[in-house]
């Protein structure tokens, strides 16, 4: 049983509620994450639970293994709105990011952030720092990218979203980023979580490719936890069997964490899919089953790419795509249930 | 290797054939299947695979294990139409089916029929023979079943489309269904995919729970070698680690299955999802992802239903999702890709 | 909920049931199923399910989905036998079950035959009908596979077991095999399962590549319930994400079934990885982890087999590999937990 | 096109390699990487990529996307020894690591310390830095845990393994421990797999649980590009569909992983099963299956426990396991290919 107390416990009411626990013949350990009280200790009855709910001083009651707290809709009834910029995550319109995956030079992330700025994207990505399975692979151009990065931001005044992958690098990346993305591999790097949750960037938090609805959540925790509330949850592919496509892109995810959550919910075609032709469709379908958000990795010229080059898409496909976004978005207005609502349901 | 002759293969091209194979030094097993000449051997070079697909007679040479060959786009190019009544699958238009998971009795069914047909549905579904994990729940009305159906098309105009699960059963559901559905547990039941095969009947091939988008093909080519081209394939969800829903819908088959095959493709949200709350955002993406058909479970007392109720929607909930499909339709017909083009991209 | 009754529940235990059931203000739906009787109706209360699980003629109540009840070690909590022929399944020796995948031929088969006697299989194994992904693919001998079964049963004394696929095939293959085997793909056949469930035939139920243990449980269900109760379980590879072999041995189902059922466990190890050199180290795991049985694919000359021969190992190196199962046998029996006691833990 | 240089190449052979690459009309990215000249290119035809293999400086030409090199069995046919104190794994006898989940207290720790190794263990395992899915539940007690550790071994002779999950936790973690593990969660943390590349101390590297067995290896790569070759692989069970238990212990991994690779292999079947009654039977699969070591929880009090009680067997059960696995070695010894031969296969 964990007892997570509320972050202005006064100590006394802390002592009746150890008392409270040690009433009940379970000897409590005790200590202190994050600003908060936490209590844990044996588990014990249901009524017993439910008692300690409502003393004065306990924020929430976990029965077995603790979850998720501050990322439900348990604790928060209204939708987060999440602003980067003058861009708004959770409301009325589809927030389109994009970019290149990884930044390759300053020119042609310049060429790029013009073209996605033209073609309507309201977000710019590019990787500095990429995790890559081998080491013998492009891992980005780490600080100068993000110089490039912050350079086409001036130009074009899209803010710009790029991933953060180790701890030691985060007030590096919180200085150049106006968005810090937690990548998929590092879903469950806690120490990660822990260091921007210290920060008050916002967060794009990619869904891990085998993390269940729950682990999203309780990753989240890890940020709300640290005082970071603009948190944006991604889904971008999960692993199965499929072997046809790179991962199978989970749309059943976004109704998902917008109901169990009140954050807003982004969704990544190009990752899930790592195939070109695949992107457009995709991205409609995650527009249309309700996504606050989508990311999509667009090149000039794909073919030169240096990372994941098979999934971007051109600027031209990508001004179409914008425009079917534009359109749907006009059509899914009109249905009450198909835009996240200003409550959680 | 396999060498797969056409159908009109003269008795003097499969004599050539048969020598060309074993001028390769191995030695050939011969056999007759669906009509269709068929020649097995040890696996031999690629050029020698090459000389052996230009001769006369042969319609194609696979090198290892044999896969589909009627059901891809090498085959033929330009899209098959499936007609059912005055539908057709694979046009401008998502065709929508919609009714309860199983037939429970001659009431409820017409009540829902009608329902459904005033809201806009093109094929009513409906189960009369039930595939059941444990032999405890209920397994359908059977022939009683699909006398309803039948009664049900009379008075709605609709055709019936209803799942058969038994080789035995097929003369039985051919004459009272309009459309033999194989269901996702049957998509392996290779004796019922020959017996369906020999119809004439369109078919609506549901894909197996973890079954690859190369063996819906292969599935697809039993029903096509024995003759039968009317085949509409069907997403339903996928097994993967999420327990959050009973399946994770895999809208990137959409797009997958279209490139690889020219049949048209079909979209279960309901059987994916297993929760109301999710039909409706989930039908939406199927639409804008692509998918030539949806099929939805409708019941008007969804509380009451006997198998699967957690997934039916309303007929009032349905009438919204139908306007919204017709919306996106008319999004969609004008981006070039959105909608399964005349021709195989 | 379902109230599942005895088979020797009286008429006026029946009317006792259904009274009970109406005076919980539900209908209940009623029918006969393999000489059973059962109730169907909308859940109610734990208690008011407690209440009629104690009214004489009940056998078992489940609250919503049912599941499985004689296949479980609620019902029974001795550990079942198997006899086939002189060979007990469930004792203390793990039973060797050998042969070629498909029949190929008279002489082949023999031959491979002689060889697995020599060796010290006590199961001949080998294939007359063959699920094929591909119907292009050797879909095995049939009937004439079968009768040279019955041949090497002669010559070698072996008992035989063989796949039966197609519920109208159950009373041939039932005259010629000793054991009759369900393959993985027609898990879920429920057709051929009531077929199967109705002869008194020993039946090897294989697990679906993706079938969780409560639905090899619910399966094996439809056999005993169809009171055919000489059934022996076996896993042989689930479908996962990785791709280095073809499927991923589960040996925590062998420890899983035996804990959850009272049936044998046999596991198969060579479809679950497809390659030769990991058939012995996997065999001595499935030993290890506690297996009743193991089935192994031996071909005299593996690269010929016209299916599935490189997962096949030659004899001598089945002989070598009965001699560790053995040794492993000797050590295992020595420690109370590791052999199937007599009672279900 | 990924051409990696060896690490003594001169000079004059990197410019030979340039010049090499620029011949065949593609312009090189060239990067210094763990003191190794990577020159990095699109890809071209399979001849030229031949040819640059064989210039003098080239350690390996990869096509299309790199993976492993030096720790797969193509860059080094001999079985690598890993010490680990006076314990070798990857020798004729099975090394089991024991101990808690989580260091919990000094007392606790050094009671289960002589537990496990009066019952035959060679290495203590226990976590003072424990990665948790939510932040609320006990992390572990960081480094008093350490020093309770090294007190520990101090005590017992046992060398100790504990995991570090902050890049900036290594050299003190360093410091207390004899083997550096990184867990399951962290197999893809590339900033902590190059610091930990860096040390000189051996390393337990886990399999992600749902890595692959080529991503298993290129994580590997980073620790031994790093110049770190004391490394021995941990399968501890995979993410599946199956939810009867915790994870899908993948005992083919382990020929697997022996077959491509020359590192040792570990499993741990406690966290795999998350069981207590299936930690015994997986672990003489483990052993059967060739495995070089064994990690197994053990807690005196399991149901105390802070940290995954239910998977900790008692010390009395371990006891005899560890003599089933001497047992079983035994056995093992005898057949040639049952145990890590000297070369890899």
């Amino acid at each position: 049983m964990i007892v997570l107390c509320r972050t202005d416990a006064t100590p006394a009411q802390r002592d009746r509620i150890l008392a409270a626990v040690r009433g009940l013949g379970v000897e409590p350990h005790v200590r202190e994450q994050d600003g908060r009280f936490v209590v844990e200790s044996a588990s014990t009855s249901d009524a017993a639970r439910c008692d300690l709910e409502r003393l004065a001083g306990v924020e929430r009651v976990f029965a077995g293994e603790p979850g998720a707290h501050l990322a439900t809709s348990d604790h928060r009834a209204t939708r987060t709105k999440v602003r980067v910029g003058d861009v708004v995550f959770g409301g009325p319109e589809t927030v389109v990011i994009a970019g290149p995956c990884a930044i390759e030079g300053r020119d042609v992330l310049l060429e790029i952030a013009r073209a996605v700025k033209a073609a309507g994207a309201s977000v710019l990505r590019g990787g500095a720092f990429k995790p890559r399975t081998s080491p013998y692979a492009f891992r980005g151009l780490g600080e100068e990218g993000l110089r490039f990065l912050a350079e086409a931001r001036e130009e074009t005044g899209l803010p710009v979203v790029t991933e953060v992958m180790d701890p030691r690098d985060v007030p590096l990346v919180e200085r150049h980023a106006d968005m810090l993305q937690i990548g998929s591999r590092s879903m469950h790097n806690f120490a990660l979580l822990a260091e921007v949750g210290r920060t008050r960037k916002p967060v794009l938090l990619k869904r891990g490719m085998s993390a269940t609805i729950d682990e999203v959540l309780t990753s989240a925790e890890y940020l709300l936890s640290g005082g970071n509330e603009q948190v944006v949850l991604c889904e971008r592919g999960i692993r199965t069997f499929e072997t046809s496509y790179r991962h199978t892109l989970d749309v059943t995810a976004v109704p998902a964490l917008q109901a169990r959550s009140h954050l807003p919910v982004c969704v990544d075609p190009s990752h899930a899919s790592g195939r070109r032709a695949f992107i457009a469709p995709l991205t409609r379908a995650a527009v249309a089953v309700g996504a606050d958000a989508v990311m999509v990795d667009v090149h000039v010229r794909p073919d030169e790419a240096r990372c994941d080059g098979k999934q971007a898409i051109l600027p031209e496909e990508f001004a179409a795509l914008v425009r079917d976004i534009g359109a749907l978005d006009e059509v899914l207005r009109r249905t009450a249930s198909a835009r996240s609502p200003e409550t959680v349901p």
